[in-house]
């Protein structure tokens, strides 16, 4: 795979992800944690790009809580790659920003809007999808969206409706859908043109820049002044001043959805579906299931800690890094121990876990979120 | 209550308690930790007798692994008064030592033998009972055992049968029972004159010798030799020598029962039963029942860490100090951590705990152990 000179991934990397309390903190949020191996998911992530883009074209936004643990993490970055947010307004400003940067120092730049927290099984397909999805966006005013194939009726993910067929593994996009209820998201499975918006984006600067001129023209014109900035000593105090005036709204819903309502033909918006395993591991859940496929184990105990024993236990997902774990007559728990905390819950309530840092958030014990 | 000049009490502190690992470890055994307070049961089985005995008239037998940690608990005994066995041989041989050894510096000495990893609820009813015992076994032979009124058919505990009455709360004893199954159990629970051999025995240091020489006459000559050199600089070497030639075997199984079975009305043993809060704390679960019990919690939660938070969770035990626990949609479970282990069990699986001791022990994982 060569690199291409022009090809600019930016990383999304400002979440907070909750629902991986305790070990996910605002100051080590998901994209900070090796959920997945040695390597931080925000590590993996550049990692996987790298092939596609030299490191001085990658960029990362990110919020002050964060930007120091990922400057640490990705010492290959320069500290003016890594955007701290002043405050966060969702990815359609965040991208907005860096296409208009970008158009400034390269007018031919393809932006790749990628999220930091997610795990990619094979990442030679990943990037010959990546790689296409590129060549597709530097034609003409393209958008290109990475659909995933999806596996079951979930609830939790946008769809994106593929319509006309473009070649063999390119479709235009119908129509992006919010989360359905299950019965919709069991018609969706059922249809067979239905894949998961997987948040990857692909699309020229130009492109991005002047569909946030037409679909959200203030915030646009903000983001021109901050980018007019950049690089200069005012950097810091326009950004801080202007983009919290920002609108607080996704990419989706400020320019695909209606884009693609419009009218599917003139939208040129295409969706190249994925095959590359992908697992945005949503919860504590989904990462036991996540090692339990890799490990293929018997009893799907996942024990992350230094020698265990097991006793009629199956199904336990549990994280105490440098303790023997000693299992008993238990099943389809997760526990999870850092130097401060201690979780337990089941495979079933994992994703209720965003409630308890609700709770420590109200009652202010930041030591703990 | 007065002090008796003549009253010694022999605390057994060798057992392992296993059934509390992780907490519970060699060095660390169960009557070494606080599980009902500040003060490890040791200490508090000490601190309820000194009352009745002044501290240099107490003995401790304990092991090797045990004795330095028990010295540290209790400064006020010397380390003359804390017997480390070389090897265990159950509770016959502990207290005949204790005897001879008693017999040659007071022939008038009652002697009494405790548990020490037990909790006491009414410490002034403790007291009494023992006092009263003590009183009865200065009289003649007589053999006193405290038993407790039975609340459940436990299978656990040995029992002891009343039988004819002595006054208004002393029965003679009829027979000691081994462990009975549930069904039998259950007719002892019903007969109303079954209690559960608590393991406090009281009588006179000359009444338990001749009983020695009576039942194990080889036992009891060696411990006399043993005995003959206490205090002397051969001490430690015959102790070490001849100890481990004495029988294996516990001092209801070698005079009790068979005292008990050869006559009734011969046999001089008296029961006490007693109502003063006992509880063995078995096992986890049983930790758990005690602390629900005096805590009366609604949910019947016990999460001993820094501060908690729980979403439908019930009847859970977790001892984690110095961290907040979160427990959600999770109930009747066990979960214990130290520093290098983690035990996560349920209440009902928490008798098999031992189980896990056990692999450590085969696969020679002593730091665990």
């Amino acid at each position: 795979m060569a690199k291409r000179s022009n090809f600019y991934p930016v990383i999304l990397a400002g979440g907070r992800g909750t629902r991986f309390w305790p070990l996910s903190r605002k100051r080590r949020a998901k994209q900070l944690l090796p959920l997945d191996g040695k390597q931080s998911m925000i590590q993996q992530t550049v990692d996987r790009l790298l092939p596609l883009a030299s490191a001085q074209r990658l960029w990362v936004i990110t919020n002050d809580d964060l930007q120091g643990a990922i400057a640490r993490q990705l010492p290959r970055l320069k500290r003016t790659q890594i955007l701290a947010e002043p405050v966060g307004r969702n990815t359609a400003p965040a991208i907005g920003l860096a296409a208009f940067v970008l158009l400034r120092m390269d007018p031919s730049a393809i932006l790749g809007l990628f999220p930091s927290d997610h795990v990619i099984g094979d990442e030679k397909r990943y990037r010959e999808t990546i790689a296409r999805g590129v060549a597709l966006a530097a034609m003409g005013e393209n958008i290109v969206v990475l659909g995933i194939r999806p596996t079951r009726p979930e609830t939790g993910y946008g769809y994106i409706e593929a319509g006309a067929q473009l070649d063999s593994n390119a479709w235009r996009v119908r129509r992006f859908t919010e989360k359905p209820d299950l019965h919709k998201a069991n018609d969706f499975l059922a249809a067979g043109n239905y894949y998961w918006n997987s948040g990857m984006f692909l699309w020229s600067a130009r492109t991005l820049a002047n569909a946030l001129r037409e679909h959200l023209p203030k915030t646009a014109s903000l983001l021109e002044q901050i980018a007019a900035a950049y690089g200069t000593r005012k950097f810091e105090a326009t950004f801080q001043k202007l983009y919290p005036k920002c609108e607080n709204i996704s990419i989706d819903y400020a320019v695909l959805e209606p884009r693609s309502a419009k009218d599917e033909g003139a939208a040129n918006i295409f969706c190249l579906p994925a095959d590359f395993g992908w697992n945005d591991l949503g919860s504590w859940t989904a990462l036991h299931e996540h090692h339990v496929a890799k490990q293929k184990t018997s009893d799907a105990n996942i024990l992350g800690g230094d020698g265990n024993f097991t006793l009629d236990a199956t199904g336990n997902y549990v994280h105490a890094p440098g303790k023997f774990v000693a299992a008993v007559g238990v099943r389809d728990l997760v526990v999870v121990e850092t130097e401060d905390a201690l979780l337990i819950t089941t495979r079933e309530r994992a994703q209720d876990v965003g409630k308890i840092v609700k709770y420590l958030d109200e009652k202010k014990l930041a030591k703990l979120t």
